[in-house]
């Protein structure tokens, strides 16, 4: 029975940070994988004059090296999914997966706000190519296990010192006779830029295909990833993963250490009064390949994880970062539409019951992002680390290049917030009221 | 001032079943009307080989009468609103509306399941095509009001004996000390269809263009429309609406109507046990002009109405018509994956508060339905009325064509349901526990 189980698994843009050493971990740990990528994000590098800071090289030359470092063969199909249809059908009934692990969308909030015409690639793509995978799963008759990446954006941050639970909210109506009536619901949508908009709208789509259809579907609603390598692209140089330091794709944590190494000052936007959840990207390898083990059954409703570990305040981490490093902190204007300050508690029982053992910033991890930024800042163009989009008409950009003004905000002085998560819901993942 | 103040609005799918009337009663009530229609309407009708059964002409046709007969102007511009973006942001530049009202959306659940083509042609038509009016209104800089058509199908049919608000729940959750916090959120959203779920989309997407662009948007949560002609579309023959009488775009009521005039049974799918919401095509042109007139104030949030009349049950509506015309009623198996019996209570408190005296089925519109039917019998194509489309594979479709299997099933022995809409919130719109 079991040789007859499929051991295929198709990473949709497995070329990408996070899909790449995914698609790694996954070919380590035995699976068979192919990598699905129109290398629209090394597109996008053209686009807007920037490059990773490490020297990443083309996904044929990164293969072949795989193979050559692991002995396992990966293959590589180059189909835009959000508009190849029909490549994706034939594809589910060439490999028969037992499952397929969704990167394949246009991620940065950033360039998501850039002008009309990011907004509306980030909605065609990642709407269409969503649906065409969904679409897909049901034409082929094959039951494929959906993963999809998620974010905690589609949250919000504004939860009043709730905890976020993973997905779904237990609340309460009057019902008809007056008396409390318990719903469980998605957790309200509450989208903080266009990227994290087609988040929350994929989420409808996995709760309608998974109703109608039966698709079995796990959406992992990610922290902000930091960190670089892991133990499969450490195994070569050319085996290297993305580091984006620029103002649309960097993330804030690898920005903050690697503008340290490299001598710019450390950019807080706004007060850095914001809280979000992190993880590191060896861990979302890990909690992928849990997800993918760890499937609903037929019939089960869409299971949704929150695949962070840690919380922090954006004051914190550039403090830090500037404690270890004497690196100075300045604070621009923020260009996002977004609360100044925030609290955040965060559920993640379903992975850490899953025996995710998760890196935290005390591991130590944090200095070798510093030293891959160190190694390789004679490729680091200075005048792309602040960020140039922002979230409406009259927040003006500050400025393009590296000649900004500083403001004069300081860090208010709200109480750090909890480093370790604290679910408030009962075992059975239930609030209750009495 | 008021001379300074635009009068124009735009009307996206103006040459639809619903656009057409209500384009003639904002141009009759003194508005410069521009329709927008990229006929795909029309163009649908050929993919189908079915024609409205009444005979509707074409749009320069209908617009030279309307001339004629009212002594107003409507300009007709052909763009496709999911497609031609700068085309939109151009006509907005050029006309300044006060107003767009957007129709422009496939808007039939039967053919949004016909097949994966019609599943993907229906989300990538109807999420660009409202994306790309917001975008193009913030790109404009102009203070317009989006009108949009959306869903009483967005709330879905489990209601659970409480009564719809007009798109805003209040629920309650256990805070951080355990004592009870209200939360007002959008509605859950359950879509029954593919159709359904773009238009839980839209409203995502309404949500963040207003909460990051401050974009007035109304959204209008409307039932199931019946009737075909208003008072302009009687002005003259040539104006006559659209009637759709086939298994995909025929709306329920209307078909109804129609069979018992052909002399077919009634097609009842399942046990007709479904409750709906309905408005007259009449009051649906009225409603529009309203949410015009009160648009939201710049920076409230989306004002949501629920544009329906009252609630029946489908196996009352066949009775009735069986009653009233002699008509057989036939059950056909459901195609639809959906609760085979349900109530529903829908508020609909902020139309009749501005002034909406309804027109429900007491008032005798029902014979003019039968009456056009009649006129226009000719014009049937009897294999068109059966639905085909279905919303699993494993519900097989009956048959094409006429002969179809008759099922055992009965009326089952559910009260009737209140033709008075019932809301249970108090006057603030707040439901309390305690």
């Amino acid at each position: 029975m079991e040789g007859k189980m499929s051991n295929h698994i198709i990473v949709f843009g497995g070329d990408g940070f996070c899909g790449w050493p995914t698609s790694l971990a996954l070919s380590r740990a035995g699976y068979d994988v192919t990598i699905v990528d129109n290398l629209s994000r090394r597109k996008i590098d053209v686009e807007l004059e920037c490059e990773s800071l490490t020297p990443i090289r083309p996904i044929s030359i990164r293969l072949k090296c795989w193979k050559e470092s692991s002995g396992r063969h990966i293959n590589h199909v180059n189909i835009d999914v959000s508009l190849q249809y029909n490549k994706i059908v034939n594809l589910f009934r060439d490999l028969n997966p037992m499952a397929i692990v969704h990167f394949a969308e246009q991620r940065a909030a950033p360039y998501s706000m850039k002008s009309a015409f990011h907004k509306r690639y980030t909605v065609d793509n990642n709407i269409n190519a969503t649906h065409n995978l969904l679409s897909a799963i049901v034409e082929s008759g094959l039951d494929i296990h959906l993963v999809h990446l998620g974010t905690m954006g589609v949250y919000g941050y504004g939860t009043a010192g709730l905890a976020i639970p993973e997905g779904y909210l237990n609340a309460f109506v009057r019902g008809p006779q007056g008396d409390p009536k318990e719903l469980e619901i998605l957790y309200p949508a509450n989208p903080g830029s266009i990227y994290h908009m087609t988040k929350t709208m994929d989420a409808l789509m996995f709760y309608y295909y998974n109703k109608n259809d039966r698709v079995r579907v796990t959406d992992l609603h990610q922290g902000i990833v930091w960190g670089t390598n892991t133990p499969e692209t450490m195994m070569d140089e050319v085996l290297i993963n993305r580091f984006d330091y620029d103002g649309d794709y960097g993330t804030v944590l690898n920005r903050f250490l690697m503008q340290a190494a490299v001598g710019h000052p450390i950019t807080v936007h706004g007060t850095g009064g914001q809280t979000r959840a992190f993880i590191h990207i060896r861990d979302t390898a890990k909690c992928v390949r849990l997800a993918i083990e760890n499937p609903p059954s037929n019939g089960d409703r869409v299971k949704i994880f929150n695949q962070a570990t840690e919380t922090h305040r954006v004051s914190g981490l550039a403090r830090m970062v500037s404690e270890q490093t004497g690196a100075q902190v300045r604070y621009y204007r923020n260009p996002r539409k977004e609360d100044a300050e925030n609290n955040l508690k965060v559920c993640n029982d379903s992975f850490l019951k899953l025996g995710l053992d998760p890196i935290t910033l005390q591991n130590g991890l944090m200095a070798e992002v510093v030293d891959i930024a160190k190694k390789y800042e004679y490729r680091c163009d200075r005048s792309k680390i602040i960020c140039t989009s922002c979230w409406t008409q009259d927040i003006s950009p500050d400025h393009t290049g590296s000649e900004v003004p500083v403001l004069s905000q300081s860090i208010k002085t709200l109480p750090e917030v909890e480093v370790h998560l604290d679910p408030i819901m009962d075992s059975n993942g239930t609030i209750r009221i009495n």
